[in-house]
């Protein structure tokens, strides 16, 4: 079956997290995630290197939501402030109709090591991309990395609270509320370290 | 050979640092390194579950000097505070004598995919381990998380600063000047977001 197939790899990716979340995902193989949408294993290798991937494919449009919320930060903004507004439009792909979906993607990557160092490795590389997309706005290394690294801080605190059974409140404001978190325990450490 | 080799690990991880360095991670086998000081197959997987763990061996040893800077903080003091001992007590780790050993294995790291994870994945471990300490002192939940995770990231670009081609600056300092950083930078945002 080498013919192009209308929206496999979503169907792909939606047939493996069940089955992944049921059976587990070691006793889970490609092969058995093509068969049951009734595609073939060539199919899902087309998409996907390895089972592995299907768990993590989207990571460009993830990255890509950060990079269009620094892009719309107002000139003069400070490196924290253009984070805020990419974090803010990052939040806008987790709508709360996909928490569902998220959380069980988030209780097989729990199960699993590798699976939790990739997700790590996630974070990491939207750090390091962000960090670019400062320093392209004129903010110095330093600065650009440690801002960097402060949003994939927050997202990640606040995406967990997003995923908690009995959670609410939008990513949105989550994601705010924890920024907003960072900057009152800095200022109390600023004013107790004297640092002017 | 199955008596008891002193300073076999320590052996060991200096024979695979020169190994992965020198022919490359992936062509150095577990058996070459093991032969390498004289040493079977059997006595290098009776310290390490296979050659990546080589490169991450200590891991104890490293979250600890956080832990022991964590305890050495006056009580009272803020989870920032906490954070800037665990960081100082941390960097006595790494003498500038470390530096070169440091330094390759950083360059063995950046040439494989799959230890680049790991290695985040670490630095993710020991935000979660100082996070729990953090707590356990009576920060709140979101207070030691955030601050945790802050930590490990000015340890991260300290950490990478240090490594740098003629950087002469101590681990202590490094991380003493990034933390002040980030307090400079959210002020910053602070003072422009209008939070009280």
């Amino acid at each position: 079956m080498s013919r192009w197939e209308p929206g496999a790899p979503e169907r792909l990716q939606k047939a493996a997290l069940e089955l992944f979340a049921t059976r587990g995902y070691e006793q889970t193989t490609a092969t058995e995630i093509a068969q049951s949408v009734g595609l073939t294993e060539r199919t899902f290798f087309r998409y996907f290197s390895d089972k592995r991937e299907v768990l993590f494919h989207g990571q460009d449009v993830f990255v890509q939501a950060f990079l269009v919320g620094v892009d719309t930060a107002p000139p003069g903004a400070s490196p924290i402030e253009i984070v805020a507004c990419a974090l803010q439009s990052a939040a806008s792909l987790f709508p709360n109709e996909r928490r569902p979906h998220s959380r069980t993607r988030q209780s097989v990557i729990e199960q699993n090591p590798a699976l939790q160092e990739r997700e790590s490795h996630k974070l990491a590389g939207l750090a390091a991309t962000l960090a670019d997309a400062l320093r392209a706005r004129g903010v110095d290394e330093l600065a650009a990395t440690l801002a960097a690294e402060s949003g994939a801080t927050v997202f990640g605190i606040a995406f967990t609270q997003w995923l908690r059974e009995g959670e609410q409140r939008s990513l949105a404001d989550l994601s705010a509320h924890v920024l907003r978190e960072l900057l009152t325990l800095t200022a109390e450490a600023t004013a107790a370290l004297d640092i002017p």
